[in-house]
């Protein structure tokens, strides 16, 4: 789902095409503070000063917080669609893809995209037990990442696409972590992380 | 290090003693809160709610709320060495007490013991790139979690330890992640995890 405006709503609706564009502005700053410090800390008063949006004119977009923290996970998605996922597409499927998308995976937190690694990884274990339509879309983006890595590797004649899609997500979380934890601009938990993913990769 | 109250200071010293209980009782209600909303979460209001102990009487016994964030992680500390590393250290050295460090790690999940889940994994995520005590403590936790893992892998003649230790990690993290986000009471993520994690320990 793409949201981007069609040009011709944008001639023709002005006032709509700003109020898509604040949108965007907001959801975006509130996925880099989603990274940092979670999806709870963020606040209408936060984003104001981070975005130079008045506070009304961010409820008048969004209408409640709630509605702010989801297009969050929304607009973190389309980030991880055009930066990591996106540029692997004409890989033919399988062990080609599976390789380049690791590739994409460190590059994308070797750039320092979000503040504070990895998107998924933050708010997965921040909203993992929680309910309601922020958690929901969480644990759809969560869930839309495993079944990417399972068809892949299925497609690569993984004998076991399930456990090897836990083993690739599991390492390419724990070295998220390790290099968030240890402030190492080395990267070393993200380079061992791919490292050993591209193992369980088959040949 | 161990927090319990020798048997004399508890006679000779009354109001050291009721000190020492209630903030044992709050740390403990910390670490519990911190599974599920995370220690940014932590309030003394909430505290003092959950444990009846009065707002004023926490903030005489810690003096800060970082005071009770960081007795938070140490309470977590005294839990986890009792219910999961204490009760395997009669095994020998190398894989035997790995393979029971697994098992004791599944019964910790899968009992509860932390309404959230696991609770180095959350915190470890919350507090990854910050500075700071709170911080300072999730890490020396963690970090020495995986020196176990290491050095028990090591005793167990695995051929790279620190590879493998990440590699156990990763998986009994992501279980752990999986079950919270699927609200899954079969716990399929963390035996799954723990079924892979044994792989990586040398037969």
């Amino acid at each position: 789902m793409s949201t981007d405006i069609p040009p011709t709503e944008v001639a023709t609706d002005g006032r709509r095409a700003r109020g898509d564009v604040t949108r965007r502005r907001v959801a975006r700053e509130a996925a880099m503070i989603a990274t940092v410090s979670g999806l709870d800390s963020i606040t209408v008063g936060l984003l104001s000063e981070r975005t130079g949006v008045s506070k009304s004119g961010i409820l008048t977009v969004f209408g409640s917080r709630e509605a702010i923290q989801v297009a969050a996970v929304a607009e973190a998605r389309r980030i991880y669609q055009e930066v990591v996922v996106g540029p692997v597409w004409s890989e033919p499927a399988g062990a080609p893809r599976l390789r380049a998308l690791l590739d994409s995976w460190v590059d994308y937190l070797t750039s320092g995209v979000f503040p504070g690694g990895c998107f998924i990884a933050a708010t997965s274990v921040e909203y993992g037990h929680r309910t309601g339509p922020v958690a929901d879309a969480v644990r759809r983006l969560k869930r839309e990442w495993i079944e990417l890595l399972e068809s892949e590797l299925a497609a690569a004649g993984s004998p076991n696409p399930v456990d090897d899609a836990f083993r690739i997500d599991a390492y390419l979380n724990a070295g998220n972590t390790q290099d968030q934890l240890s402030g190492d601009s080395s990267w070393s938990g993200t380079e061992r992380a791919a490292r050993l993913a591209l193992e369980v990769v088959p040949a």
